[in-house]
């Protein structure tokens, strides 16, 4: 068995956005030398999230206004987590929505993907260095 | 280190669903000859879940209530992501929800399972072919 | 490819609850011997989740109010699941919110982590002897 690790660094200007990750996990896998396994990318962080979807613009406003109806960021006294100091409990939410991580099965050197799946991190407070780490394992 | 790949087919004949495919699973774990190690199951769509619950109509019905009143189906264009000429932005917040994957443990030959665990492929968008990736690492 | 399991069994006094299990993973890290590859964390019961996030009893306060919000206990007859004499209906969605396992990455020996994440146990039907699994590949 091999295996491979491999930093992902973000600094989003903005509190929230999403970000095509697919590329630079695909640069990884090349690095990695590994052929068949699985692939394990997940946020380091626990106000951001990894998961799979659609890379489609429309798609991304309407997660943002839906997770903001699920979990608001304001009024920020609305959580006792904001107590602390801090005014992101609401990411903290929203991530447990989008999820911390996925795991993608790799076939034959290659992400082996349906014809729409694409990888992004899912940022709810941004604004600071942040990271996503893939783990390889297989042969 | 050994590795099994299959391709579950689905074409649901409406557009919401939940199906038992824990048979399905066994008999790839069953083809593979692969005893020990980690089993990944994922949806190839982004339309689509697989998760683990439990095997009760009642429950799924309580599911397709519930999933709907978080992410309603209509109106259409209350999504911008139905502008490209979709209608399916709900399946894909649907589907964030009860998320893309499961990985279970493959211990002694089978499912490393508590006693009401059941494997479901979870169609939000149906009426066409689709497909769930089985990918098997072990010895 | 080495591998290894072990349970970890919990008995919550209360209905709900949030439990750090990070030592006890740490732990089964240590007795297996594995220095690199994955670790897979699942709940074996499907009215419990595991999760990664922040260890702040504020927020888990918060969690509590906003799953409570999203798929309320009460009136159990809200839902039909509850017909067939249980009242955790609830449970079994808000597990689906929460997830039901994690995957993290082992590298030298230790839990691949960022800054903040520990690993919670999280009880939304307790009251009895449940259990997690811990599920080791590697080398």
């Amino acid at each position: 068995m091999k295996s491979f690790r491999k930093e992902l660094w973000f600094e989003i200007p903005t509190r929230r956005s999403f970000v095509n990750i697919t590329g630079q996990v695909e640069q990884a896998l090349g690095e990695s030398g590994i052929r068949d396994g699985l692939v394990l990318i997940n946020s380091m962080h626990i106000t951001a999230s990894v998961f799979i979807n659609d890379d489609e613009k429309g798609l991304h406003q309407d997660y943002e206004k839906w997770l903001e109806g699920l979990a608001p960021h304001a009024p920020v006294d609305r959580y006792l987590h904001n107590r602390t100091g801090e005014d992101n409990a609401d990411a903290h939410l929203k991530r447990q929505v989008m999820g911390r991580e996925v795991v993608v099965a790799l076939t034959a050197g290659r992400l082996d993907f349906g014809p729409w799946e694409q990888i992004f991190y899912g940022e709810f407070d941004g604004r600071r260095r942040k990271r996503v780490l893939v783990k390889i394992i297989g042969e």
